[in-house]
């Protein structure tokens, strides 16, 4: 078969209608393997029908490589794609990964490339992220320097929460999302240290106040996009509706030009005859 | 009674306000009913007046059927309102369903379709709902990939937490409110298995910037709506007002076409008396 | 003495400097009078000087009174300030009232009516209450629906959390701030009744989205009216743009006119003379 | 060496690239000192690669000082570096001050002042408080009314959250903060003292509601700078494009205008002829 004709088929909508249904299919039954019951009832065909939808999608893909070549991989999303299925085929190999099987439900996120819609919420999400890029930066440095400093005064005596850096980025994250952060953080070591108000109480207003100006960030970058198009818009029109009234004022400008040309001519010729 | 007459009583203000304060009192009866006090005192005369006020009602909804035929169920608020009474008459029928008495407090909700204010907020409320029917979508997706993965690398070791697909469900609820997410969930887990930090520090971020997305995208569809209304109303404005000094001009230019005009005559007639 | 004289002396910037740095000064001596180390020590002057300050509000008050007569009651932060002032003087009569001493610091309140910006904003927060009058109503019947079903179904079982309707409404505030409203609510009768997990969702669902619309609603209130000004201005600006272009053209067009005129004039004379 | 050439060397883009890379460097390292186990193997080169840096850094303000004198502290940005630098050498100077070493990270808030990304983000966190800052004013009154009255009532009763002013204003800071506020402060209080309900849902809904318009203040700040100039922009693209348009009128007229002038002069010089 020829490149196009593979090619044809492998974006017809039907065929992508039904590699959204395997995925879907294939992400209920996934579903259904936590639950030992249906496990011991319907294990063995479970199993051989995820083999099956793996091997579709594996073909899926040898069919595009084969319509698209390398040129495939252009895009970010194949890409995506692509890892994904590679990433699923690896606990198939072994029962040695068993772990690894969790990972099979990774193929639900197919669905976000082969849906339209979440395609383009996915885009539009991942849209925003550089505009928080550095607020993020900013975000990684506070949290840097407490953790630091956590790590050097509670590390001894809180060994749990301050124990090492890892341990005390663990607990400012869990501070940040204010869970628990006084009633089983902050007050056992207030009454120890009650300088520790002092590092608590700033972390919290930093690191909030940061968080509050990521979010600020999202909502003010989509709302002004929105608005400079909108105005855009509105300066066209304006401009069009100010350009159709002046050709108009134009045209009659120009009837009045002939006419005085007229009068030009009618006056020479008169001046003319009149000196004959 | 012929049905205009019907139509005529049930469309009355004063019918309306008697209903929407029937509604009141048996909604406060019916709060009543759950002090042992007040039942013991009083409880034989909540139940008849309760009784009254459920004929009352059915009688109403017979009215406007007999009113306006079935075209009164074309309005998704009539259909909402005759669901509510109907489920109001079932604790009704029997003892054995004494749980279902609990739901005749959902007659309450009638006031949202009875005051009209009440009635726009739901319907601006619901009006939002579309916008981020997708966000929505992609959130149960993120929720499934993580229920399943949860339940499979948990489900042995916690099962209070991520026993079945539908515990890990609510589990993944609790955390995305950040509810003791850390301290009763996350930390005794990670003490366990320290690679399971990875899962839920990775949850928390996705899903709180989902659902914030969600936030936004309200926000923003509702401000760029009010705002494009406004653009637009600016824009007529600006129209009108050019386009009126537009006209003024156009007058002007009238006025010396007319002037040219009798010019061109006044010079037109002297040639020809100067050739005769 | 006048009453212009005393309303030009308690209108003076001095005399309210003076009342603004007494209500610090009072704030601050009731603050100290919560540490039993000062009372100890400065107790019987600190008291002393509360007195005073009291005497020199129900002063102002009478002049205040005297200026402006019943006129002064117009204002509701008059009014405000009357009350608070009132308020204060209870926990004076005597021991009896002693728990009311506590409410001796809504003194402070009179700063918000004493320091313009302070007025500015509190006027800036009640105004956008009335925007989101009916969401509350709304919550409110949320509130009062669940709270009447919980009873109904926790209260026998769990009467710490859902005893009365009281309780609940407290519980449901609770769980509306998803306070603990998993850990120490909702799991331990999810344990015993399954079905209450649709209960807590769904409430907590219903209850984040409608107060996140009130947040919205002030948002979008806000930033409709400021917008609507600056369309305003700006719509004006570009008026009187057009409007002074414009002038300018009429300029042009009259002295047009005007050589027509002559022309005409000219060309009349000529015709005549011609004739003559 | 001339001052021109120093500063020339210390505003050389390499020169900067050095010093950003030294605080990296140096963050790593006091971030390494937190583990034991580093610091047993590498602590001596780690101490002397530290004092090493900060010779550098104190060289570098030397330097600086040198290049441009006491004008160097006019921007508060150099002011914040020195200061920093200041408090990193305390350390070094003795064993006594082993607490203060903590502070050495501090070292870490040079990059944002050397990172311009950075230095822009901080300027525009910091551009959005005063627009706050009232606001700020106001929630400290609500707290300390709160504090008092709160000391008051359950300082006796409960001195672990209300024993004096600053534990409750701790307290209320964590109210604020919603974390365990029902469950382990209000709760126990409430079950005792009926009233006290009242204490806690009034200043959450204050101090929450008062916090919400922290944050909308900086929205509808940040929002309306934003508008004002891209409606600056539109306004002046309009009446550009409006002026282009009436030049083009302009001229026209203007050719009209001199045509009209010529049809005069040739009437004149033909009235004049024929008076001839």
């Amino acid at each position: 078969m020829t490149q196009t004709t593979i090619r044809r088929f492998v974006e017809h909508s039907w065929f992508q209608k039904f590699i959204v249904g395997l995925i879907i299919l294939n992400s209920v039954l996934i579903g259904l393997e936590t639950s030992p019951r249906y496990m011991n009832a319907f294990g063995f065909y479970i199993d051989q029908i995820d083999r099956i939808i793996l091997f579709i999608f594996v073909l899926e893909m040898v069919l595009k490589l084969y319509a698209y070549g390398l040129g495939f991989f252009k895009s970010a999303w194949n890409l995506f794609d692509a890892i994904v299925i590679l990433v699923s085929i690896i606990p198939s190999i072994g029962a040695a990964f068993a772990v690894l099987r969790a990972l099979r439900i990774l193929r639900t996120l197919r669905l976000l490339k082969n849906i339209p819609k979440l395609k383009i919420i996915i885009e539009s999400l991942l849209h925003a992220i550089p505009s928080i890029g550095w607020i993020g930066v900013l975000l990684v440095i506070i949290f840097y320097i407490f953790a630091v400093i956590g790590t050097n005064l509670f590390g001894a005596g809180y060994p749990e929460y301050f124990g090492s850096l890892t341990d005390t980025f663990f607990t400012l994250f869990q501070i940040m999302t204010l869970e628990s952060w006084s009633s089983s953080i902050a007050r056992p070591i207030i009454d120890d240290l009650p300088f520790a108000t002092v590092y608590f109480v700033i972390f919290i207003l930093i690191a909030t106040y940061t968080t509050l100006n990521i979010f600020i960030a999202i909502v003010v970058n989509t709302m002004n996009e929105l608005h400079q198009k909108s105005l855009k818009e509105e300066e066209k029109h304006i401009k069009q509706f100010v350009h159709v009234e002046h050709e108009q004022l134009i045209e009659h400008m120009n009837t009045m030009q002939k006419e005085l040309a007229e009068i030009k001519t009618l006056l020479k010729d008169q001046t003319k005859n009149s000196k004959q």
